[in-house]
């Protein structure tokens, strides 16, 4: 069960409108590695999860927190979006050489500059549940397994490329507002990454899951020779010389070799035939109509 | 460039048809975390590295080779569906409890049982580009941002579920045809989840890159006050006691510490007017109709 | 910003496991007109609330219960299917006649009879972001508009729908525990059609908004002509007889006429010619290709 | 059966190309409330109606205009295209302040200035079944459940939310022909929306359905306590004042009261045991697998 | 503009209730060769044409027809959909081994023997506009390019592969009425495959478009060592020997050719540098923050 | 099995930069008639290919040979992104007009002016899985049904699709060595063309498959009556003089004719009642709720 505050966790004030930043800033609300990937992923994680309490309740209080991030993008976008075009134009033009070209009272006219227009025709000066390209947000970028360090990788990586996304759109913009914004949430997701790797050393120090993740899939179940060989397929040679084709592996199970790639078995992917009636090609002798 | 040699990595006969295990077998082939998945992740990632020849090399070895893998999986599924439904249910009716009860001649009485009906209407008795559930591959499954560290967490991450995947299958039949390639996956999964291992040790070493990702982004531009604390956000207090919110954090450059959540700043997120144009609520005065 | 209880607001407790009807109980979860539709629409429309201060806390007010009502249905599938599958079928043979010829120990048994797959090989006996069908939730279920009475329309429709659901879905089981969550749903939906009844005729008393939306827009900009017209296009004529094609219009402001569809201009949507450089049909004469 | 009549309802000849409109008139032709949304949606309601006839045949005349709507803005945007660039350019230039610094010869200058480039390069200057973002029309944006009530209240709200996006773009062209055609289209949604309303009335006259809807559940087994409780989860206190949590309810059956958030029953949330096969966390003792 | 008939093109009646064929059904009704596919894709191309009118009419003739054909779809599914659960199980019994062992009055039960379970709980027995897997129909499906070889060619291909799937379906079925209805649907293909031949034909004799497509696009353009010769990338032969390896090709300008896959030019894909600002890998310097 | 060569098919190196073009250019990478499109499909044909070895080995051939043109645009993209925004700005300025009024620092002032934002906020300089548009890869744009020759017909689509919106970018661009590799795909292309068509021609003369697809299925199943009737739907009436209403069929067994639309049985649509469980309109008596 939830509640609001209304106030922000941080501040959302830009200094000045800025439609074509809002469409940029689409990406971490709504984009693959944005804020709503990250709620839903934890909340689910949290709903889902079936170990230590201490863990359950990790994951349930940062994925809290997130839906208060998805709220503060949410409203920067509808204040870059706030003002009507024509003043847009009109403060653009002191800040930017394409500014400088527009001044017209057409509200396309700033699109044609690199606006959203659902942010006008759809949403009607408000943010979209929507990427920096446009595409609406799906469940397909989120994951909840039920195994905890999966889904603690899942989430570093997160955290990752969230992270980088908004470090590139801090240098995208000159605006002191954003500017301080982004830097709270990119302190959050410095905080995140160290957090999910915090959380997989004690996983792994309590002996709940280790490398490889299932780590209690018994290994005499899979096939051993392939297990820790690097496969050459490429025409270079560099790779061979990496860590991950000489030593001991990362889970000290086992000692990296190398191979060039070649079939393992004879089989040369040749199919059978099939019912007659599924009208393929070779066709089979006239298919039998069951009678009516 | 790319050459195909006509024999399989490793083989893909099962010891019988089983067109119900041929739809749950789609999810390492076309799901979020299959083998389409990271095929199509480590081309792009390999062509559009810039790092190290190494990587780039590993990286394209890594890729070529999952291609391999989706066609093993694609021949095992056309496989397991590729005898008529009659003789399916005919043999079936030997193994399981539901078998017992079919032996009709109609094909939907194989498909009532749990088949995907577009293995038999669709692709006439081959394998789809869909998970288990039907769903059509999307390239939202797949990442490839540039930055070889967020990159590598979402392989780890993927050759993760993908690996916890392939062991929960393994169970759910008794083919030993089938159990032998998965016993193979699996050990590729071990293989791979120790390469990224590797491969992130290997960035960290030659300090291209470490966390938090992006790692050379200047720290003194994000909230420091906030970029090693953990916030609670939630009724429990069991995650007050977790490594993530005392003692340093993993990246060696913070000290965790405890907060409950709370405002930050004064912002109770109300929106300013806009362009009467937008017809929103409140409505401005008569909007202005441009004359024509 | 939000705050969680670790309470759900109502209980999700089962009676027994039953992993098919976990299957169905997705469609209030994940699908057009489930919880997460309104979850995100609510907060969505309360994020971009530029309406006086009491519509954009009531909007939040009833988003942010709904986060709740995701948090129970996840847990309530996450109980239906938490034993084994073993187990689920000795209790199902009890209760169903298809139960009863189920009793093996080969998990997908229990999935040939109905399970999403994914429950199992993605999931871990988790809930997922789908609806019954398996399609992945998407943004495209919501809508937040600007406008006040587009989207208390909006509203009423989702609850309208959703109630309906949960009605067939409580006609669907036996389960007492499932049905106890089902009435609590139910009642809120009751609820929540009146709420978004009570608000459309505030609107409209506040003078905010009326029929048509957007009722700012200057009707003497439209065609008047066909504004409270009628227009039979199907062969059938009974529709001519209806309320909506004689007598006063619902906004007051006009009268209802009949006509049958026929063109009102002289249109025979023909069209020119284009730039030769698309290639189309017909070809234009040569095309220039621009010097290199 | 239907047939075509090959001229237009309504003309739809602009005065000029204007390739950066074509793709905001995207919007109402394959948008989320566009009008093949609302063709597809009549359509299948009209195909799944079993109530009185006089309610099929208004939906299906209905259905069968909205076709002609489709081909009216499919027939404008072709023409908006139907230029060449350099044209365009050179009437853009004379119209507005980007245009006049446009007017090389090369069809991306055009691009750049804000077209949707899959009009040039997918359809050779032709109409896309797309939003004005460029995303794919999705029959997720359609309705037909089978209840007259649910489905008239998403018929309402589809003809309120595309008004309103059509008004918007009334004001974003000069264009007198563009203009024309939109000023009939917002008077068929005026019609549209007073007709629903109408039809919405008829229904609860009729004595076929009421709110809530379905009325035909049984409202003892909803959980009454809370089916018109408003539950504040927010800060604010200024949603307890509006009519949706004082006085009697719409649908007659109720008074509204108020409440603050809590648990109604105790129930943390937490999950039991599964199956140690779903190798999750945390893990099982060692799992069977079942021999060979 | 388009008017309707309310009598079906051809009849749409079942002998009896089958709601897991109404679920297969779902395929040539919302699937990627399904009727909404070529109803769209005609009626875009039609919209969209610029050739001799005969053409236009043409395409606009058959994909009216097609409108007529989602209905009879529609219409049939709604009725296979139509009696309720407890007496489709009762019917069913008599005809097919799985049905005999149900007769039990929950829903839910014939909904675990296959059927959609959006048909109950979403359409209330109504169509979906969805395949028989449940994916939504998506405009992804369509083609429109405004070259009509290239479309032509589409429309041949859809209806090959719609008539395959009827065909399909014809055998997976007893039921006379079904049966009646898919061998009117069937014929129709038959018809329309064969207008798509005689069409391409006869573009090809008015001289407006020849192989390749686009015809008009200088040859000399193009890299003419490499237009007709066949490139072997795969480790079998039997290529070689085919007519695409030997001989004159089809369109009359070329001598086909056989060559092993090479490099045809010194290009190892190697990268070059970025914008330190991406945050890639390898990093630049430290990248310049714009001064506040 | 596959191997991969570390140097082009054929060089991808453009004389500059331009993240414009680059934007454009994701059509044949990621859209629906793209390089991975026609990759996917060729590689599960041949996965699928029960038919002789000469079409199995033909079809792995060029999918093969696809995967390298994926590689071509990637790389082609990549550096078309590679220099600094600064760069680029200063580059084009000497080029286009648009060019010519940016040269600022600000990363998003080239954003503005038409690249697709991802290709910086998301991949980092890098190609996306996309088209033009943005819209991520499906796998809705491939197909591979198991009968020769509707996939054939479906592959010749492809060819045709795809050199026609080469040939367009073609155009697009001034830059020579994006000409040059467009020159080499348009050339693979015009051999792709014809390839399809000899092996079309090939599976004829073969007797393996004929039009009508499926050729097997029995025509005295099907409704001879309309099975080469050319029926006009549309008031125009020039499309009954074409070859494909008079005359011999192309698939020598029929003669054309012509007959306009009209019923061809007696049945209106009309549906009957349904389980009252439904709650559909019209309602049923109460309805029955099972005892708890």
């Amino acid at each position: 069960m939830f509640t609001h505050t209304k106030h922000l966790q941080y501040q959302a004030k830009p200094d000045k409108p800025d439609p074509q930043f809002a469409k940029m800033l689409q990406e971490p609300l709504g984009g693959q590695w944005g804020e709503i990937s990250v709620m839903m992923t934890y909340l689910f994680q949290g709903w889902s999860c079936r170990g230590p309490q201490k863990y359950r309740d990790m994951i349930l209080d940062i994925g809290t927190e997130e839906i208060g991030h998805v709220e503060m993008l949410a409203t920067m976008i509808a204040r870059l979006l706030e003002t009507s075009p024509v003043e847009t134009q009109e403060e653009a033009a002191k800040n930017s050489a394409v500014g400088a070209i527009m001044g017209g009272a057409r509200i396309e006219d700033a699109i044609l500059a690199g606006m959203n227009p659902q942010h006008v025709i759809v949403a009607g000066s408000g943010p979209r549940p929507v990427d920096s390209a446009g595409n609406l947000w799906t469940a397909g970028f989120m994951a909840a397994s039920g195994n905890l360090l999966a889904d603690f990788r899942f989430n570093l990586t997160a955290e990752s490329q969230g992270r980088l996304q908004v470090a590139r759109l801090y240098n995208m913009t000159e605006d002191r507002g954003v500017r301080d914004m982004l830097s709270f949430l990119i302190a959050r997701d410095t905080m995140h990454q160290n957090q999910w790797l915090a959380a997989i050393r004690e996983l792994e120090e309590d002996g709940l899951e280790m490398t490889p993740v299932p780590s209690n899939f018994p290994q005499d179940q899979e096939m051993v020779d392939v297990a820790y060989q690097f496969i050459g397929a490429s025409s270079g040679s560099e790779s061979r010389k990496g860590p991950w084709a000489n030593g001991p592996s990362p889970d000290g199970r086992g000692e990296f070799s190398y191979a060039e790639i070649q079939p393992l078995a004879n089989d040369d992917g040749k199919l059978g035939k099939i019912d007659p009636r599924m009208y393929g090609t070779p066709p089979a002798p006239v298919p039998p109509i069951a009678a009516e």
